[in-house]
């Protein structure tokens, strides 16, 4: 079976996220680069870690480590809502609630439900949603506001459940591996890369984007990120739709490093929302095989 | 005195950054949202608040807010070192410190010098840095992983200062105020706003950077944001060097207006860094002026 690591402890969302990749001996590992360095030893056979709107933070850190330590590709992602379960000790009720304990992170996005349904309870912080759950059952505290995930691990009951103060908002994991071939295209996929462009060069990232835009390639996320030690550049990370197995996504990769200071692949994998990444007309498969066809017919001359 | 709200408790990086506005009465505040909404409710004048990087969160809520309550600008930003003071009861020593308390993320960047300096010390979590020097001084915990300014606030000694495991992180603030005249331009200045394209037009966000780039406008930092209950469209944060009051700026803005679905101006305001933001060749206030008269002259066949 393989073993994915997983940013811990046992009971946080990293955990939930890391259950939807499958059956797997699932490692908890203390931090995020701890985690990654684990893949790269080839200590485990993957990685799963936050990269989006983590509830425990740490999401700069796996960033940081993807663009700047020994290369690393996705091969999955989840999505999670952001919804807590309180658990309590068996027989703990409402009123009995003197503490509320929490990342600091997840105690800010209850505030409100807490102030309703519990009252009297102070909130204290903790290192991760887990390790509130792990107090709780110690008895140092009367309430966790976890992880739906962390019912599994400590012997406590749910006093509710998809508590939230905020509707919709969603985490994102991706699983890490070390480099090979991308998982098969499933039509629903998405490519992740990090490219570094020149700073003095004011048309530079809009020359990259319409790179993506005239193959009709539809850009989901673009974040710049700091360079460390290296003035005059900068970072961006891209999340687009499409497979690198595709003539366009492949076009567009290799125009990206003709243009750019450097292009680091983050992987091709299929998108957790399920939503299409067909090629519009004009930047299908075939029709990139019928434009290098007439190409190669005009250089012979026929 | 004018009233600044702040991210609190006291004793925070973001009361540092306040601190760095000028003179004023500062009001420390429990959230992010509870700051913009007395900055809007005209309790205070301003409010600090962090944007990116910050070691104690609240970024997304920052950002979440500015995009979708109602509109507030930017007058100042303020750039901190990342580094912490290691605040401790008067006579304690680094063999009695058992405990080191402070939010997780402070915890987690200050993991190695704990190791090596306090290597018998257990680390807690509190809410906030300033939270843990409260901690300190009630004789809960040991020592106290806070910003250097927390030694002003509360009665404890520095065991350590310019405490770090990576040298060069920086957290950066804005100083809000409601919607009124920008600052006077300064010559080193940058323009925000969120501009909202659609997300069915894939060329849409490399024209909305082109038209900065065909106006010699540097962009320092772009990110997509999350749009609640909209879907099919995007947002994205913009960071570029400039003032409002420059034609180029004015030009471009005026451009986006018309080929987005959305612009939200945040401000221009003076540059932390005091970085150059002058106008290049062929897009200075006196080319525009050039260019518009010779126009004006052609319309009227002169």
């Amino acid at each position: 079976m393989s073993r994915i690591a997983y940013f811990g402890p046992q009971g946080t969302f990293t955990e939930q996220a890391a259950r939807t990749f499958g059956e797997a001996t699932l490692v908890p590992v203390e931090t995020v680069p701890l985690v990654l360095a684990a893949v790269r030893a080839g200590e485990v056979d993957a990685g799963c870690v936050p990269v989006e709107n983590s509830v425990e933070g740490a999401v700069t850190a796996t960033m940081d480590s993807l663009a700047e330590d020994s290369p690393l590709v996705a091969v999955a992602e989840a999505l999670l809502p952001v919804r807590f379960s309180i658990l309590v000790r068996e027989g703990v009720k409402h009123e009995d609630i003197k503490t509320v304990a929490s990342h600091p992170h997840a105690l800010a996005q209850v505030r409100d439900w807490v102030a309703t349904n519990l009252p009297n309870a102070v909130p204290v912080a903790t290192t991760s949603t887990a390790s509130a759950a792990v107090h709780v059952h110690d008895g140092e505290f009367d309430a966790a506001v976890s992880a739906p995930v962390a019912v599994l691990h400590y012997p406590l009951v749910e006093l509710a459940t998809d508590v939230a103060d905020v509707d919709n908002a969603v985490t994102r994991f991706l699983l890490l591996r070390r480099p090979g071939k991308p998982p098969e295209p499933t039509g629903t996929d998405r490519t992740s890369l990090f490219v570094v462009i020149a700073h003095d060069e004011p048309g530079s990232l809009a020359g990259t984007l319409s790179e993506l835009a005239l193959r009709g390639i539809n850009l989901s996320r673009i974040e710049s990120r700091p360079m460390r030690g290296r003035f005059g550049e900068y970072r961006f990370y891209l999340d687009f739709d499409g497979h690198v197995s595709e003539p366009r996504i492949a076009d567009a990769l290799a125009a990206l490093h003709r243009n750019s200071r450097e292009v680091r692949f983050l992987g091709s994998y299929p998108k957790a929302d399920r939503t299409l990444s067909a090629a519009p007309p004009r930047s299908t498969a075939s029709d990139y095989t019928a434009a290098l066809d007439w190409v190669a017919k005009v250089q012979e001359g026929l």
